[in-house]
């Protein structure tokens, strides 16, 4: 799927001109309205993110604790406000309420309440901070799309060999994470097989926290193996996107040939062939 | 050598119809049947990996120890049958059972057995584990074959430059862990020139467990010249990929061959034969 | 912008023949003299850093202080001397006082003079080491321009891709970190949610200090999730700056002007150009 | 410079007939007897590293004491012989001293015979490792040559964008690190500029070893944006590398224009014009 307008589908409630109105300032973004709406939200947004986020710091929570409180109950009610708007305004309001970012909306205001009616659901906090999903409504915001979807796109054509890639990963995360629980053993911290798995994974991966880490000569050995393995593996998703991403971003010249010679890969922007000097087509 | 369906070389046995039909959905994945059998096999195969790597957990083995042995014993028998109704359906039994799948199709097995003649042997637990190793035959069920192969080829075609790269790493590596060993000594963690060559791998590769850390000034200016030789010399790799695969990229280029001499690797572009001059159909 | 010499818009101060002299010394690196003057800049730049580098190690200043202190004198008069001949030679000295380079040059010298009467303000030492942005200066140095420029065009045609890059990894780090504040909780580490974000921006760019790190099963699990993820989307950024830069690779292009319309960026191997057609002479 | 049989400039000595023949064997590869050599002089130079690897593990010095140093014996003795050899059936033996792999081979068995008369020099084990660097000599072996200078190519035509490279992480490491150790101060491990600019490298570069990392907030937010540039910056050199191996992997490429239509960009094995289909020139 390609990433589109997130009205996708959704078409203003065309009973009352209020509510058109509206549809244009809140779902879409070409208007100076609706930009201003779209950076408005983005702010509270970021704002209310940042409430939830200070708000798990333990001096801070001790010292500004009413403040955010009262903050999140003011982004609770802003959002509620805005979700009955979006309702209003939309032609089939059970869509949007189905939708992806009907239900992000919608989760971006839940917790709040249930917070404020059934106090101390502290696992709560991952929903409410599940409402910076809503800032990728920002990509509607024109330029930003075709961006993304080149990057979709390059990840999307490669994704067969992105699998088969994680599927090898996987297996040699396996064996030598076993082979390690061998070597090691318990009194060297690799105290199980997904343990052993765990550390090659860190390895492969050379974030390398060094929690566990091989004492032993022929551990350290093999891990040096691992390590020059992830180092030659490394390169694997890299020129898997490298290689698409060449491919995609001269995509478009392929499309125009010379009328001339028939010669191609014309630079988007060249008005003569390069190559005989015949006017060539608009792209 | 490429990837090809596993059965490479492999005849059904023509003496009886019912092993001709076994042979077709053991062996091959074209039919419902056989690619039932095939995910049926890699769930198999999934979880009685899982069972070797939960049993290796001290919490779990001791609460669920007995399920877990039920579990694997179950496996052992499944396998074996599969083994033999494989080699009972395949026109040369000794071939398929010195082939590199029939090995590991036994080794996925054999320890079950093993362990239950000679119990105590705890190693047997990475030939255990080898048995996911099976689960490279999902790589026959079609599309992720030529996917496979154009990393291979990638691979394969840079090989000689790869090879010069991992020289210069070992002889980096064992110059700079050497120095490493002088100038910080035995008393900073640097107990022998391998142990320095340790580290200097952990930090080439950008692993950095910090186990063993240079503390003194000269070490770490060596340390940091290391680092940013490592920065330099991960590029390499990548780039050598990323060339190849931007050259092999060309994935739709497989499709078409030319009709009169069927060659293939054209450019998607390309309006003749490279080879014979023809004029190939348009992609 | 594109990086040009620093001299953007300055001119010399043309009442005086010695002022001119001056600033082709000075501002220019054509003639002998200037670039000997461009080069004992450098060097002098480089030992002040290193003098202000050296004198924030305890065992350093205690033993060379005095020294240290003398030699940021010099260099703070010698910065000071340049500085007002730079005004004096220039045809608009405030033009020159509030551009860039004015301000780093003025930034270079101020807090010595500042320590002097003020003595004491320790946070004076990061605008010290600031001066070493004067070193940029070398960039006027002829050849590396044009480097620097391909550099930064590579960035600034992926800068978008970029955008939409560093904005999805905030948010994957922002959602991780929030779920293994809530898996691991305050006993092993995590002790707030911006803490958690800390831990997941270190283990997604694969630094991995470990002065965090998962300790429980789940959080492991979890934690090799966002590994994996780092591990494909560090292609992403390097996928991007790949493929720009083999778009813009053709170095050599940029020395071939059309004779007809001026127009550069002809591939190496154009024979007309692209533009009006003209034919191009000979690379 | 390009990689060159290592012969460069050496000429056989002529005088006496087995002199000549000792030369071809010594210096080429072409002929078995070469070739041989040639493996045989690897072999040695391996496993004299090994022992003087291994000489320096406490455990095993201990125990092979005697015997690692008979090994140490005989290989001075067979590469002091070698050289001697080489001396001699060289037509200018004191251009052959004075070349770069004349000093590897003098340096290969010199610290043998000083540690022989002068005990205790234990610095000489960084000299007897470099011995390593005869295995350079490997090169000559056919194959790897051209590999090795494709790869000395792609560095040596980005050496200047490298440069720029190398001059900004400079600069930003320098910047960063006094920012460290300023808000972190010497409590946290940030004891001084130089120590903090070590912390910059160890981060920039994602090896991360944990032996320094910020305790403060404000310390761990400038960190994540360290971080977060180091994952921008780490493409930057793979994009360089990635940019000029895909030119030079299709170098040949475009020196082959059809005759018929002009168009270029022919593989290097193509026979026909890919877009009129005529026959091309051979490469």
């Amino acid at each position: 799927m390609a990433l589109q307008p997130s009205r996708r589908g959704l078409a203003p409630n065309r009973r009352a001109p209020w509510r058109e109105r509206l549809f244009t300032i809140i779902f879409e973004s070409d208007t100076p309205a609706g930009k201003a709406f779209d950076v408005t939200l983005i702010l509270a947004i970021g704002i209310s993110v940042g409430v939830v986020m200070l708000d798990s710091v333990r001096s801070v929570r001790q010292q500004w604790g009413p403040w955010l409180r009262l903050g999140e109950a003011v982004f609770t009610v802003l959002f509620t406000v805005e979700y009955v708007v979006r309702l209003l305004c939309v032609h089939d309001p059970r869509r949007y309420a189905t939708s992806f970012f009907g239900m992000v909306d919608l989760v971006a205001f839940l917790p709040g309440w249930i917070g404020f009616f059934l106090p101390g659901t502290s696992y709560m906090i991952i929903v409410r901070v599940l409402r910076i999903l809503r800032v990728f409504r920002v990509l509607k915001l024109g330029a930003y799309l075709s961006e993304a979807n080149i990057l979709l796109a390059s990840l999307r054509a490669s994704r067969k060999k992105i699998e088969v890639f994680l599927f090898t990963v996987t297996m040699l995360v396996i064996i030598f994470g076993s082979l390690m629980y061998l070597i090691e053993g318990e009194e060297n911290g690799f105290t199980s097989i997904p343990r052993g798995v765990y550390w090659a994974i860190v390895t492969l991966t050379t974030v390398g926290y060094g929690d566990i880490a091989p004492a032993t000569a022929l551990g350290q050995v093999l891990a040096s193996i691992i390590m020059i393995c992830g180092y030659g593996i490394i390169a694997v998703p890299t020129g898997i996107v490298s290689a698409e991403m060449v491919r995609s971003a001269g995509g478009p010249r392929k499309e125009r040939a010379c009328t001339g010679c028939e010669a191609r890969f014309h630079d988007p922007d060249a008005v003569h062939c390069k190559y005989c000097g015949k006017k060539l087509e608009a792209p």
